[in-house]
């Protein structure tokens, strides 16, 4: 991102974003936004948690924070309603062209959307191969299982083939992550 | 609030704070806590969505955010999931002893509820009267019957007291919202 100061600034830096004309998160907002204007959805992506340390306050309209720092969320990136249902998931880019590291989503955001998922809502992943420009969707079933079957630090693609699905770029909506939920929850809690 | 620095900042220059201990803010945080830690329903306040404009960026653990702006809200503050529901709403305390200003609340932030209103979630809001200790509940439906019927600019604390519920203070949880959405939804959407 490009400050107006010039500053040039990443908010995580587990990700480094590709050659794609735009990031993972650019292309959910389009596409949450197109589920909005649509009517389809009400998608939002979160604010960052930050802590606030000064303000200078005149008013609210113009008030400037002076010093804040940046928080560990709490939760996920994104959630809302879809269909009547509860929607919460996190979305990840990787530069890896083999796995995804795990290290990249927080334990209390796992913890999360596990939450989620046993109070019958639908938490899941989206993951980016930004090197290999394929993205993937992973239930929060699937995460769970994989987490208990195996002692490892990454999720290979190979899994995400197997058991995610693969979200295929479109023009509009660009990452259009709802058909997979039509499809893969269809009859079952849709 | 009391920052580190010692300066004075109010983030909602509409809500001054009565003479309980505790604000609704507050209370809504131990309210969701409880019902988090409890595992009854998982519903976090959102952060308040700011536009950096300048970081002094080493790396994520330690950036600080040197300036920064409040943003207009696009949603309400609360958001999560009972009971397999989508819930969303929005809480403010006045300090009127007679009826609750509607330019409290922004337009868009009512035009949030409706939508969630309409794909089937429940959505409402949570007004504090703080100078005379009393906290209702309004379902998203009776406050689109006020705007429609009414001309007027702010809410009779008779039609909370006709069209909402009032939620009585608690030890624990603080402010018990969802039984009266148990109430109210019992046999409809619940």
């Amino acid at each position: 991102m490009n400050y107006p100061t010039g500053t040039k600034v990443s908010f995580n830096k587990n990700t480094t974003y590709g050659n794609r004309g735009m990031t993972l998160e650019s292309d959910l907002n389009e596409t949450n936004n197109y589920y909005l204007i649509n009517n389809i959805a009400v998608i939002y992506k979160k604010p960052t948690p930050i802590t606030i340390v000064d303000v200078d306050y005149k008013n609210r309209s113009d008030a400037i924070i002076k010093k804040a720092y940046f928080k560990t969320p709490s939760t996920t990136d994104y959630n809302g309603i879809y269909k009547g249902k509860y929607i919460d998931f996190e979305a990840k880019e990787t530069t890896s062209k083999t796995s995804f590291p795990l290290n990249n989503i927080h334990q209390h955001q796992i913890e999360h959307l596990k939450k989620v998922y046993e109070h019958g809502g639908i938490s899941f992943l989206i993951i980016r191969f930004t090197k290999l420009n394929s993205t993937y969707f992973l239930s929060y079933n699937n995460l769970e299982s994989f987490i208990k079957d195996n002692n490892k630090k990454s999720i290979p693609l190979e899994y995400f083939k197997k058991h995610g699905k693969e979200i295929i770029d479109k023009y509009m909506p660009r990452v259009d992550y709802l058909s997979i939920i039509d499809n893969t929850f269809k009859g079952d809690v849709l």
